[in-house]
């Protein structure tokens, strides 16, 4: 019987494997990717980039710590999640059913993928599904964003500060009669396309050529790099049943980090609170194994009594 | 004028500066004691226990990083915090005043001090104000924890499952009604002396005598460790007259770590939203430094129409 069992291999879930195992808690995480959207976002810019992503150096380090100092890491997929008697069930692809005292899910969550022909020869630098991260290094450069969420939005503010002209393409716009939509709309740089979609997208001399198209109406827009902002799908099947979410399916907790189902927990992308960036997965992944600490902490006392 | 000055040196300061740094703010961060906290509770403790505090060296990495990549160090106390027209002027004791955009108070808060009389010799690793970071290291050992708070009343549970007795002197209790204390109350390895006093230290034979007293009575306990949790003092001074803060001078902040005057945020033991421990507070300031960050970019963006 395990004390804790963090569900995931990002930021969130080494951050709180690696506090558990500072505080001598028997705890085991159990990843399928290890250092999570971290290496994925390496690869999506091609090696040159690798000095700009802030806070990779500390979830390598965390990395280190987490898989060698205590604890338990297993390489595999979690099929399902159940909880009778205050014990959790962890079943697992290759290694039977895990049990614990306590369970963290910080798997994270997949941005939606743009899914248009082209796209697939050209994920390598030029695409990318992380503004946040880049956005500073598109100084004087055209560049479309794809997606009508608040992050699509507020993402393209941000390429507006530094870019020589952002195209906003929003086919299905849900954010944009906000405040900053509107601001936006106005801006010198930015161009605004709610109602169109991308039909493809071409390889072109120093860039990409984007197809757009709004009834019947076509468009190409030819810039240096594609963001898409599309949305996110959290990866919390396994626990689809057992806990409360949204009505995206991400785990509904309160500031502890607590969810609806005592004892479980769920911290970074998957969680009401967004993870958003590596340093604060890293903080709340350790709240979040705290609060699961205490937790533990009550049991053992009350039941000492 | 900067984007943002962060006042303080700790891990949320860090944390906070280093992102700015990352997004091409213009930054700078006046601190009093680079690492804040984190050297004071090494020095605690003696060098033998560098390697159980976790996190340590993910702040020196910190330190590095927010200090050599962008962003100016400032070595200085501030004094004072104004705001007028939407510019925040910092003065400080030694470089003027400083003028910036936004203002991050990231200055942590000082431990309550046991003042009796013998603790000044014994201070170097045996009095300790940080229980979660030593709780681990004090198995079979007798300790004595002083404090009637609800940090004193987890942290002597938290004790009572290694250690092999607990004495809580609590002189003021107020947290020993809840349900914890009860327990506590129960519990075979620990006492709680309520309403006593410590009146003196005095270093012993492989550990300390601490000297209690109540109402005329008195009694010496024979331990290994003593641990303080009197209650902590936020350093919000150069704030407390321009921002709400609770009665005992914490800065209040909602979770995106905003304060009641905009352009002003709080993170780490300084605000409502206690830091803790390294990874979390590294996390909070990360997410301070970004809702600053969105504040900055909806200012440039408005600015444009």
């Amino acid at each position: 019987m395990y004390d804790l069992v963090v569900i995931g291999g990002g930021p969130a879930a080494l951050a709180a494997t690696f506090y558990a195992a500072s505080k001598q808690l028997d705890v085991a995480m159990v990843y399928e990717e290890l250092g999570g959207k971290i290496g994925w976002l390496q690869s999506l810019a091609g090696p040159d980039l690798h000095a700009y992503l802030p806070g990779n150096e500390l979830a390598h380090l965390l990395t280190i710590r987490a898989t060698t100092q205590g604890g338990r890491s297993i390489d595999d997929c979690v099929l399902s999640v159940t909880v009778s008697d205050s014990t959790f069930n962890i079943g697992t692809a290759r290694h039977g059913t895990l049990q614990s005292r306590t369970v963290l899910v910080a798997t994270g969550a997949t941005p939606l993928q743009l899914q248009v022909p082209g796209v697939a020869e050209l994920v390598e630098g030029s695409v990318g599904y992380s503004i946040s991260t880049y956005a500073h290094v598109v100084r004087d450069q055209s560049v479309v964003v794809v997606g009508g969420t608040a992050r699509a939005l507020s993402g393209a503010a941000e390429l507006a500060t530094s870019a020589r002209q952002v195209y906003l393409v929003a086919p299905n716009p849900v954010a944009m009669n906000a405040p900053l939509g509107q601001a936006l709309r106005q801006h010198p740089k930015a161009e605004l396309l709610d109602g169109w979609e991308v039909t493809g997208v071409v390889g072109a001399h120093e860039g990409i050529d984007v197809m757009v198209e709004r009834q019947g109406q076509a468009r190409t827009l030819s810039v240096q790099r594609v963001f898409v902002a599309l949305g996110l799908i959290p990866n919390s099947a396994m626990v689809r049943s057992l806990v409360k979410t949204d009505a995206n399916g991400f785990i509904l907790v309160n500031r502890f980090h607590e969810t609806s189902v005592p004892g479980l927990f769920a911290a970074g992308d998957v969680s009401s609170i967004f993870g958003e960036h590596v340093l604060t997965a890293i903080g709340d992944g350790a709240r979040a194994a705290m609060t699961a600490y205490d937790y533990l902490l009550a049991q053992r006392v009350v039941g000492c009594v």
